[in-house]
């Protein structure tokens, strides 16, 4: 048995409060916010982790904004099986090379029923598992678009130190993967399912987003592009947020998916793939939390609101009766009442913490003045609030709340991008945690010069719209209307 | 390349139709319903399934019922790792012996970082993983009840042979695992949840179970005690659909899990773990379907209504647009309007396959004297309707559909079940399959002799009120208050 001292047991984990300050150490006072705010835990298997009710309260919120945008565009959900035969994987060749070394193979158990023996995977994605049944389902035309999506966890054994969230051995995602018969549909789709995340992103997590194209080398694996969405956190840093590959018809032809078109002729159709994952929640506490902890947007956050009654003495009854006549009042905001035992000054730390958007205080001169005390989390700004009328009166604050972070996160994300002309402005652009927006003529050799001269900062998107005046690439000078942002990224 | 035929591609698989009739082959008639009204496909991984869009939305509709209700009893939803070390699985004696047979382990990563090598095995059941973490969070009476959920795939490396949703290697579920300080509130809560599966097997699978406690044999290994549902199928079986374990305090002292109470002392609290699975859609398309194929109870269709336009020639136009007038003013159930070019016959023998709970046919003659036709997927009744107030009348017939096929499905129940005095009752209920309701001792002993002379049948759960006179063991005749449910089972 663990022993646990009385002191200990009056100060919980999260009480502890942050220890180091965003701007000083953001790499620690990430480590502490997730942890501390109880978003997610470290697991005893290595590089795993547990994602807490206060996270997966977000990824649920994400979940249910964007399952809803994409049934809307005619995608319906499934589920494929968690294990891949080692063959499926070595039918897409390129594919198989940029997916194995993370491949976690089970042991004691395979595939040999079939009269064949073969190893199993645990997918790391699902391009192969998928469209092996695909082939079994597409015979004609009318059987396309397919578009199917599934909510799963995937396995990808990363060497490199875990973040949680953001590189971990297993996470959750969506996977998107639709068929097309014809390339124009699917450049088109390929498109629009990126600009759903990148609504999403601002619209719920408050978080604005490069968007564009990868170039050929930081593609996936087996695509013909692949388009991303990538944030841009405090400390400078690109995050890839989203990524949404068209496929071409390699996949198709590796796993014998064709179909008859109108005329009875058979063709081979075309294919892409999106998703987004648990990372998301990562971000939401990098770009919007402060020194007092996590602060969540409102349209992701579980608890929009806390109630806390301030229980002087005498006066505890009339106090709490208002806390949960107030707390019904404002139920559509799912608020906590809490009326522990600790002292107001605990809570609020404690709440400020977890990031819950508004906080109300209520004492015996609130009641006396019918009225209630509002403090906004992201603001710290203090508000006297009428009684009557209330609900109105929140709801309001919450929209601000989650307007005013978006826009502070765009001014911060904004100032973070510098155009760039020459190789002295990039690496002095790099050395100041910006991103540089460069003209660049895509040649894998000056990519390469990039990292190599920057100490590691990498292209992260192409914009998907040309410049309309050439300009000359930021390596070697050969004249283009193509840009690319540059920077470090995790 | 699959060569395709032009006939192949004019006749979808589903279009096929059943081969079979219910009554007559029930095994083969569930192969067949669950394949080609397109719930689930098999796997080119031997005991995987495909859950294909058809079924999964069931299992959506099955998610967001029981999560809003699981949410209002105060749990919320996490996510812990996928991979289990192999340390933990053998903390609980009971628990490992009953697992290990079924766990596949990672062959080529371990958990070797941490300055052991240890074996890691996919979860079967998430218990010692989660009471792992539960062992750090839980440090005072402050932090209990603990109630936590989390949706997910677990891996049981059956050998016997696969049933699609009924057994195979890989399902998905739900396993909720509480921490108390009492053993009442455990025992209470552990009923609590059994009560909100029944309840949901019956307002919207449509499904009567039995709820009851399985006996000491057939109990969750390392629980105290399992309750139960299960469903009796059209086949006289019992198919387990939910089970709820009170795992008193082994697992929290296996996992080192103490808290301090008001006092300051500590002490061991008690645990109990509950869920439910895809299995349920097998359930429902065992229930309901008949020789056509799937019925669909209305709260579980994705599509609650299809629109077939009759489009006689020269009418064309005319009709094509009254329909998507209809399917415009219908909605919010989701409708599908199928234009496509085939024959209604054609059109009808596909969604009554797929079990859609309403049919609108709409022809010139329809539109002349502003009505529509509907016909009930349940009773294959005819109704015409005027088109002024449709929505209503609709929103009526599906929550008729939804009470009859309960109705439908609690007398099937009811007929099934029988009271048996001694050995030779019992066997002859078996032999014609019903389920037999028998007072027993509960001894292992008798236990074993009632599988031995039924031919394999099993005690299905034991009603949770005893009897209010005595009765005779019909095994060994000592006189006791207890009854149980005995029959084949899935």
């Amino acid at each position: 048995m663990q022993k646990k001292s009385k002191e200990q047991e009056q100060k919980p984990k999260s009480q502890e409060g942050l220890t180091v300050k965003k701007e000083e150490n953001f790499s620690e006072w990430y480590n502490q916010v997730v942890q501390k705010a109880e978003l997610a835990d470290y697991s005893d298997v290595k590089g795993f982790m547990v994602i807490r009710p206060n996270a997966y309260s977000i990824w649920e919120a994400i979940q249910s904004y964007l399952d809803k945008r994409i049934k809307l565009l005619g995608v319906r959900n499934a589920y494929f099986p968690l294990l891949i035969p080692e063959s499926f994987f070595k039918r897409e060749a390129e594919h198989a090379q940029g997916f194995t070394p993370e491949v976690a193979w089970i042991a004691n158990k395979n595939d040999q029923e079939h009269g064949k023996t073969e190893r199993l995977a645990i997918r790391p994605t699902s391009e192969t598992i998928i469209y092996d049944s695909y082939s079994k389902w597409i015979r004609s035309w009318r059987d396309l678009p397919l578009r199917i999506n599934q909510w799963c966890n995937v396995v990808r054994w990363e060497t490199r130190a875990t973040r949680l969230f953001l590189r971990t051995r297993e996470f959750l995602w969506q996977e998107g993967h639709c068929v097309y018969s014809s390339k124009g549909e699917c450049d088109k789709e390929t498109l629009q399912f990126l600009e759903e995340y990148k609504k999403m992103c601002k619209e719920i997590l408050a978080i604005p987003v490069l968007a564009g194209r990868k170039t050929d080398n930081e593609k996936f694996s087996g695509a013909l592009y692949t388009l991303s969405i990538e944030g841009i956190m405090p400390d400078g840093k690109a995050l890839q947020l989203g990524t949404s590959h068209n496929l071409g018809q390699g996949f198709a032809k590796s796993f014998n998916i064709s179909f008859l078109d109108k005329n009875g002729k058979s063709g081979v159709p075309w294919q892409n793939s999106w998703g987004v994952s648990t990372r998301l929640i990562g971000a939401v506490a990098m770009a919007h939390g402060d020194d007092r902890g996590l602060i969540l947007p409102p349209k992701v956050a579980y608890n929009k609101v806390v109630v806390i009654p301030l229980l002087f003495k005498g006066k505890e009854e009339k106090v709490l009766a208002k806390a949960k006549e107030i707390s019904k009042e404002l139920e559509s905001f799912n608020p906590i009442l809490d009326d522990r035992d600790n002292t107001p000054g605990w809570k609020f730390s404690e709440h400020e913490l977890k990031g819950i958007p508004i906080r109300i205080e209520i004492g015996p001169k609130d009641i006396e003045k019918r009225q209630v005390t509002i403090v906004r989390r992201d603001t710290g700004k203090k508000l006297e609030i009428k009684e009557a009328g209330i609900k109105k009166e929140v709801e309001n604050l919450l929209n601000d709340i989650q307007d005013s972070l978006f826009k502070k996160a765009k001014k911060s994300f904004d100032e973070k991008i510098t155009q760039v002309k020459d190789m002295p402005e990039l690496k002095r652009a790099i050395t100041s945690q910006k991103v540089a927006l460069a003209f660049f003529c895509e040649s894998s050799k000056c990519e390469e010069d990039i990292k190599e001269k920057t100490d590691g900062a990498k292209a992260i998107n192409m914009p998907l719209e040309k410049m309309k005046k050439q300009g000359k690439c930021v390596v070697c000078n050969k004249k283009v209307t193509e840009v690319v942002y540059i920077g470090k990224s995790y």
